[in-house]
């Protein structure tokens, strides 16, 4: 809690000002429309140039030094002579195929207006102050997701980064250059001293509680995993069941078992992507791929999870007659965010009579990279329906404008404390 | 049982040219290979009309008249001057896509070679005798299958079989023309005392009862049903476990719910095919699509497990939070056989000294709708690991022939009977 008061908190909050946040949300949100109306901005896309030149543009409006390292990430400064560590915030503003206007950008833009409230009410922070949008947050185009954060946080190299080829076979290096955005900065120059980033939930935990604010303590670990089983294709109507050996059978019961698994417990798992070959309506499968996604947000659960599956994978095999192969596609531990962070968001919300959860979040983002570096977490405010990822996304612009004065409440408490 | 023998029966038994038989197999099995060796015959096509022309030279070569009808039913009759109704055998000499040698072409080849030894023998028949290839049995390029024998059992009217337009966007009838076998008969004109057809198993029993004869007493009835299940597609890492409506999930339960169902029973249960979508790795499947093919050999039986499917699809709606659809395909009822051949075939394969199994056959065949005008029945021989529809398809020499000689005392037993 701050000890001296160097801020001044009611100008502040005043003059955080809502309207600019949602005009500009809505503006940056028509950067990279197709034909069609849909939103596009692939990282390092010509569509990603233009909505970084408008972040640049306001960036230098609200008088913040622009920043920018070689593998893009772009840093609004609001420079401080102080030893101590700067307090960051921020998010991304690449995009998803056809998405909604607010993952990421939100979060980017509140950062803006909580650094412009500070600077117009006259603030005296006792440390810098800093607006992030890393590169490439989604990874549509280039994996890994969230890699400009994990380049900042020292968990990828630059240049393997900068070499990364994408699915339409562009470099990401040669496409930062042409966009005009591989900057002269080393990656991971500026440690915080605090991280925090606003994002709408993307689930509907929120919503369903009736919160206005999510202090958001952890973030599941995934697990994915491509699961292959192979039987015998045969006649559907002369193969007795016994002498059967029915690859999407043994597909199915592990669906099935899978949602046992997590019923009651903090997992949870998905089969999303199914096929069967050869996929006719009279020959049993003889194989069945499928891929699962599994999250916990305790990484000792969500390895219990895996090794679970895998023996229900062999008392299928040995049940059906059938061989089942699981391949690792991907691991990220769970993360445990920064527990006196999480406190003042929610004393943060508390103060300004929003009411608060504790929520875990199910998906990943950049705050999970700068936790190796720095204490960080998240606020969360509500998505509509849980939905994110599509143009049905939404947040109420009272949802925004709170999420926002929450982020201006833990800045202050971080910039004001005992110098 | 023959009252009166007018049969050599130990003079016709010598006369079954089996290595004949076996030859001709083998030579209509190289009519219709593509340049990588894959049988494909599909029924009106180049390759059928190769086969047509084949079986009608040996028809005349083995002294038999010649008959087609308009849908291309072919016909090799032995005419005797009888008021009797003509004994009947026979199958089909279309294939699928890269087929084996032996499903359809078996039956018509065996009766050629059952005729070819009555005659040979000097049997006087109390009966014409006739052997019958019916058109498009297999149904991979115009649908429904077992046309030819639909058309001349009276369960389809002829012109709408010849105004198929065939998955190639080609009509049956302009290709019956194009290759010479728009005939001048109207179907149905033979309406046969007796109809039994030689058949591979395509099936595991007879191998795995160690029979060389199967006594087909029955033909399953067939229900094919599409399920459409639609849940609500959202992100697999935020959407809490009891917030889901997932449309894989329910299709699972339902698959592994038809197997539970069937076990123990004489029915068979096989969901073939599935799609999900979005399907994508980390979103829970909004829908998902799959087949049914449900086969009972008792009618009320299979209408029970269609009504259970359907009962327990209510559940999972209501468990799941889905909606689920439910569309009929196709449906045949089950076809019990005429219990006389049956025994017919039974007895021949005991005075021969084969092992013999009544069994039920699990695939459709023309027999099923003969069956509608006239009693009928089916022999089996055993296949190979049970494999049918495919280059693997095998029976053994010694079993082909052990099938044309119970073939052959049926036939004998049924044109010797008291006059």
């Amino acid at each position: 809690m701050p000890a001296v008061d160097r801020t001044d908190r009611s100008g502040a909050r005043e003059r955080l000002d809502a309207e600019r946040l949602l005009d500009r949300l809505r503006e940056l949100g028509d950067v990279g429309r197709d034909g069609e109306g849909r939103l596009t901005r692939l990282a390092a896309s010509d569509a990603d140039r233009a909505a970084r030149d408008r972040i640049v543009r306001w960036l230098e409006e609200d008088g913040l030094e622009v920043l920018i390292d070689r593998v893009g990430n772009l840093f609004g400064v609001w420079r401080v002579d102080s030893e101590k560590a700067p307090f960051m915030t921020g998010s991304h503003i690449d995009t998803v195929v056809d998405a909604g206007i607010y993952d990421g950008s939100y979060g980017v833009l509140a950062g803006l207006a909580v650094l412009g409230a500070c600077r117009d009410a006259g603030v005296v922070p006792d440390r810098s102050m800093v607006v992030a949008a890393f590169t490439n947050e989604e990874g549509v185009r280039y994996a890994p997701d969230m890699m400009g954060s994990l380049v900042h946080a020292g968990g990828l190299d630059p240049d393997a980064a900068l070499a990364t080829v994408g699915v339409d076979g562009t470099v990401l290096g040669a496409e930062l250059e042409r966009i005009g955005y591989a900057g002269p900065a080393e990656p991971g120059a500026i440690v915080p001293s605090t991280f925090v980033e606003l994002h709408v939930e993307q689930g509907p935990v929120l919503e369903n509680a009736a919160a206005s604010i999510g202090a958001v303590s952890r973030l599941q670990g995934i697990s994915w995993q491509k699961v292959t089983i192979s039987g015998r294709a045969n006649h559907a109507g002369t193969t007795p069941i016994g002498l059967r050996a029915d690859a999407g059978l043994a597909a199915a019961r592990i669906i099935t078992f899978l949602r046992d698994l997590v019923a009651g417990s903090d997992a949870v798992a998905t089969v999303g992507t199914i096929s069967f070959e050869p996929n006719a309506i009279n020959v049993i499968p003889a194989t069945a791929r499928f891929t699962v996604d599994l999250r916990d947000p305790d990484a000792e659960a969500l390895r219990d999870a895996e090794r679970a599956l895998c023996r229900f994978a062999d008392d299928v095999a040995a049940r059906d007659g059938v061989a089942v192969e699981i391949e690792r596609l991907a691991r990220s531990d769970p993360v445990t965010f920064d527990e006196t962070i999480v406190r003042r968001i929610e004393s943060a919300a508390g103060r300004l009579g929003h009411t608060c959860r504790r929520v875990t979040s199910g998906a990943g983002h950049d705050a999970q990279m700068i936790a190796r570096i720095a204490p960080a977490a998240m606020i969360f405010v509500p998505s509509r329906g849980g939905i994110s990822h599509s143009p049905g996304e939404h947040t109420d612009d009272d949802a925004l404008v709170a999420g926002a004065e929450v982020l201006l409440e833990v800045a202050l408490d971080v910039v004001g404390e005992a110098v």
